[in-house]
């Protein structure tokens, strides 16, 4: 059902302004007219745009602002990153179902939902997920210790970082996984896994971004430390191309990762990353490291320097003095 | 319901070769007559041997070969191994419903079956778990870094031969992860884990052991390389009693590690194990390390030494040459 809709859409979108007539949509897709009809019929109630002129056919006027797979796939030209898209007006968290999936799904598989009820940010902190912003996870299957899992999270890190600047936005990467426009927080990233003590089984990465979100749609005590894409530009962004542009990011960079290693995407995440040569306090469960960042270990720890000397840090959170 | 059959099982236990009548247990319980009738029928049905004379009461006279909670708890003396044991005549695996219930347990849940039906080794690998082996997983909390997982198998595979050891049986360990009596496998430990990329969520640790099982009971593959613990020994343990001193051992070696650190944990496994000292290959994904086995690093990782020098293997099959 949802590849016919895929399958009209996609021949709708190739048609541009030319009408095409039912009985050559019901020929390319091997159905009748009638159920093109229908299906005609249930695009329009998920908000697309279908102008009918009796005699010439149907033309696409406008696509609904919705995360669909046929909104996203059509124009994807990825090898893993979405090739399977699974998409939910609401969800609890898109992380918890990609992690029920995990283990019997494909690499590259994305859940996406338009809002989270119970959006989840690191060590369990709730994240608030309004309609309009970018809430999706994706499932990959990286066959790497669990100690390098981190890399995964800068890696994430870059890709969003990267593209956000591709849509003019001059964003940067706090460590260790927060995307910031200023000082101000426009995304976070939550890798999760479920593995063996040796041996990953699958990753979750969860990438939540404040896309077409007004800051005044947060809860108070986060709207002075936030912001979002639209507040940044002046106007919404289309969010299905961006996570077009961001997917293809995921994958350029995992490929990188697979093939070269980490070492130039390290290098990457340090030149887009606004924490390295600042003053930082890092609060860690056990203490608080305070002193100058000056880099980051291929394990993901911030390396802190005081007048005693280098401090790595695994996980902790870091504020800027 | 539970709690109360274990309360009578406590109470007839308690009352050894002394009847009690049916009036001082309700009496204990706070039920009537009638009900504490028809826990007792419940608890035969469960397989117990209780003995009933008219006017002077209930003598328990065997208790069946079974790892119910309430042969488990009774003289269980630990604070936080299996204060909650979930029992199961059957399951697909253990470890399935450990994680399943991983997020909302009590850290030490332990979760048991008499055998499994789609058991798993490491990396998917099918594990056979037929009656009389002892089928376990223990969650835990641990609050440490993913790539300190292995540790844990490390300090349950102590755990494990010391407590073989204890009921006089020569147990060794093989690294990563498997316990050996001579050079025949007794038992598998398969530690996964729920993690955040720096923070681990919880780990569920599952110990398989040939306890009473006949080896020919096992797929013809594995027979020659496996033993049990009945096998060696001659006859059968009580298997509520070893699932017992394993809790203690577990709990003594967990709380070590959390008090003291890894390192004497580290000393007591290179001392059990029958590894060290010996010429191996370590088949890896990428490629067969092969040299002596001189030592193993607090990650797990087992010190292979070749005319190259020292090699570190996080994770691989080990063949003994």
């Amino acid at each position: 059902m949802a590849d016919r809709k895929m399958d009209i859409i996609r021949a709708l979108k190739e048609a541009g302004k030319e009408p095409i007539s039912g009985e050559e949509l019901g020929e390319q897709l091997g159905i009748s007219r009638t159920m093109v009809w229908k299906y005609i019929k249930n695009l329009e109630e998920d908000g697309y745009v279908i102008e009918s002129s009796p005699g010439s056919g149907y033309t696409l006027v406008s696509a609904p602002d919705k995360l669909y797979p046929s909104e996203i796939s059509i124009g994807l030209d990825t090898s893993i990153m979405g090739k399977e898209v699974h998409y939910f007006e609401t969800l609890d968290s898109t992380n918890d179902l990609a992690k029920k999936m995990g283990p019997k799904a494909e690499e590259g598989t994305v859940v996406i939902a338009e809002t989270q009820e119970s959006g989840r940010g690191r060590k369990g902190d709730h994240w608030v997920s309004p309609k309009g912003g970018i809430w999706l996870s994706v499932i990959l299957k990286p066959g790497i210790l669990p100690a390098h899992a981190p890399r995964l999270t800068l890696m994430a890190g870059v890709a969003v970082a990267n593209t956000m600047r591709q849509f003019g936005i001059d964003a940067s990467i706090k460590w260790p996984n927060d995307i910031v426009i200023g000082e101000k927080k426009v995304c976070g990233i939550l890798t999760e896994m479920d593995a063996e003590a040796d041996h990953i089984g699958f990753v979750v990465i969860g990438i939540g971004i404040n896309a077409n979100v007004s800051v005044e749609e947060l809860p108070e005590e986060f709207r002075g430390s936030s912001t979002s894409l639209s507040s940044v530009i002046g106007e919404s962004i289309n969010r299905a191309e961006f996570v077009r542009d961001l997917l293809r990011s995921l994958e350029s960079e995992y490929m990188r990762f697979k093939i070269d290693g980490f070492d130039k995407i390290l290098d990457d995440w340090t030149s887009l990353s606004n924490t390295i040569g600042r003053q930082v306090d890092v609060i860690t469960p056990h203490k608080i490291v305070s002193g100058k960042a000056v880099g980051v270990t291929p394990d993901g720890a911030l390396v802190v320097e005081d007048e005693e000397g280098l401090h790595e840090v695994m996980a902790g959170r870091c504020i800027y003095k």
